[in-house]
């Protein structure tokens, strides 16, 4: 499946906003690609597909984590949480799209695992920076994406995880596990070889 | 074992300031106790032993992970999160305690765990707002303790999450399973037997 096959199928189950959105994140995507030399293709394709399945039904959603080999325990988080593993299956049962390393990094966008690939993070940061996001702290992750891929995963895994313990909503346990995991190769240095 | 025993015992193992930490725990756990309708005496006890394996030496601490039944992922993570889990069984081996209850307090006393019992919350918290502590937003983590044990918990669970990951410190995941597990609680407003 080629980029404009992609973006021509995933922009009828998008708002007009969430499309915008989507091809944000992939020129974001791309950009980030180009500067830590992962593949540019792959990291288009993703961002077009990351939020496939975004607006599914809450009941589609969850008939496809109950009957798929996806995590049951999503089903005790919050269903926002939801459309990125499912997204992952469905672009395989619909698009055909078997690429493990385009699936992962569409089911971990929003929470992060430990052990992220570099288009695991490419995607999971891209979203977060993409230019039409507005958090707080948002211009120093942005700042730190230009110099240390990783560094940047973890200040976005941070910022989130804080802000989600502020609003005493529960955290996927992903989320813990990539800011831990990251925290490990920040303190460890083994993300050098990025900068 | 009782609590006259328990004090000479622990007492020779503890710095003077930290027997002292430790007197404070225990006064503060047998008020919560009485407070939460929990045994006091149980909760004296594992006040007084919940530190008692704080300064043995980082190689002893490893050896009985690595050959009790400690989850040995505790080997990844800060060596200040040893001193529970052994102690717990320390207890048992120095002193013959067997008690479940108390064992456990004395184990999670640091992180917290998904499923605490009452007296496991009580050592938790006592830990956290005895006399002697001063964290940002203690007094209020103080006032809620005398009116909701697990909103208390929670209160703490979060400020010290936060406060690790704001120091780039990575986090147990005991601390993260009992964030969300006091985080349900208190949402779903099972807590209210507490009130």
């Amino acid at each position: 499946m080629n980029i404009t096959e992609a973006i021509e199928k995933v922009k009828p189950h998008l708002t007009v906003k969430r499309f915008e959105h989507t091809l944000r994140v992939a020129d974001t995507a791309v950009k980030l690609a180009k500067r830590y030399d992962a593949s540019q293709t792959k990291a288009e394709l993703a961002a077009i597909l990351h939020d496939y399945a975004k607006y599914r039904s809450l009941d589609e959603m969850e008939r496809w984590i109950r009957k798929s080999t996806l995590p049951k325990d999503l089903l005790d988080y919050h269903h926002e949480l939801w459309h990125g593993p499912v997204g992952a299956i469905l672009i395989e049962r619909e698009f055909g799209i078997r690429d493990k390393e385009i699936q992962s990094a569409v089911h971990y966008h929003t929470t992060g695992k430990a052990g992220m690939s570099i288009l695991d993070k490419i995607i999971f940061l891209a979203d977060y920076i993409e230019p039409g996001r507005s958090f707080p702290g948002i211009n120093d992750v942005r700042k730190k994406a230009e110099q240390d891929l990783t560094h940047a995963c973890l200040m976005a895994s941070k910022n989130t995880i804080t802000y989600l313990i502020s609003k005493n909503t529960t955290v996927y346990p992903d989320s813990f596990h990539a800011y831990n995991d990251l925290t490990r190769q920040i303190i460890g240095g083994s993300s050098l070889h990025e900068k």
